[in-house]
């Protein structure tokens, strides 16, 4: 029973990479940049992205993408708070997007006006791993309240990463959190990832990170 | 491409419902009661399940399977923080659990020795509601650090869920939480569902949710 489902996964993983592979060259001779960003749920990804939108914004002309089960609380939190277009994609209860769904969802906008997707990708640190989006660069939060140890829990999220932002910086005194340990783990799994601490709420941390961005994008 | 995977789950869903069916009455025959612990990654399930099988231990003779990604971290700290016996499963990547995953796991204890079963699922608010996992009792965590609008964004987990605790109520200070609208949102998916905030860490409202459990395990 599992086997039959591994066989069809991998095969979609496959078809999976080359559509991403596409969509990537097709953004990239646009002249548009791609940023997927990741995490657990709950984990801060609205918050930070309202934050590093409205930095953003000033640069560049923006298309967010929120991505759920279901719902649309985020899609309009994020247009209110930053007005920059954003569409919320419901993704019929899979636990993640597959490069076609990104590509379908990018169909909403007028493309042509845009320089910056930002996809919020479903609050998973499993499904969303595997499959590629096409995205150019991969932003994983992990936040204080989840614990030092998920990076050992859930490796493939951080082998893709190329940013990883710890959010809620500001409850750190509430937990049991090291961040010296987090960093280590994290490195484990591929040592080139840049690691932020960050709370998007006070505002710390936060221009670092936005300064690592516009480094990636202007690369 | 979305299709074929869609299909191909469909009847996996149904093979696996099957599957937890005779799982279930098989282990109510053998006089075993068996709970699934779901949550987000870092909601503390661990946590409370050291504190919740410390007290069981008297009363039931517990084995513990403790499903992850990888990493084997929690089946130790279990055993080594109650004692009772506890295995590590690993579901290869996957993100969930199926019911045979969950049978060949049980073949590991001496199940005649055993009459409570808990199973720590993967952490991740999405797949492990999809799979019955063949158990009696399904006690869905909610950190407070995840935020109260969790039950709308993640349906399935607390459409299925029988007792929600929300976790980490000694944090509150340090988060915008509504509990009463998380309750809301709870009943929202299932009105039947009991709802207890507890900390775990300072031992709060622990002892009415190991009741509430006594409860459903004597039912």
């Amino acid at each position: 029973m599992d086997y039959k489902v591994v066989e069809v996964k991998e095969n979609l993983l496959i078809e999976n990479s080359e559509k991403a592979n596409q969509l990537r060259d097709k953004l990239t001779k646009k002249g548009v940049f791609f940023i997927n960003v990741m995490a657990s749920p709950g984990s801060g990804k609205t918050t930070l992205l309202v934050n590093l939108i409205n930095r953003l914004k000033n640069e560049y002309s923006i298309g967010v993408m929120e991505a759920d089960i279901d719902g649309d609380v985020d899609a309009d939190r994020i247009h209110r708070l930053t007005g920059v277009p954003s569409i919320q994609v419901h993704t019929s209860g899979a636990c993640h997007l597959t490069a076609q769904m990104v590509e379908d969802a990018i169909s909403s906008f007028d493309i042509k006006d845009i320089n910056l997707l930002i996809l919020e990708n479903v609050g998973n640190l499993v499904c969303p791993a595997e499959f590629d989006t096409g995205a150019h660069l991969n932003l994983v939060l992990l936040s204080i309240p989840e614990g030092d140890d998920k990076p050992l829990k859930y490796p493939l999220m951080f082998e893709v990463a190329n940013i990883v932002a710890i959010t809620k910086m500001d409850t750190l005194p509430a937990f049991n959190f090291d961040i010296d340990k987090c960093r280590n783990n994290i490195h484990l799994r591929n040592k080139d990832i840049e690691v932020y601490p960050i709370s998007a709420l006070k505002d710390q941390g936060v221009d670092e990170l936005y300064n690592a961005l516009l480094k990636f994008i202007k690369k």
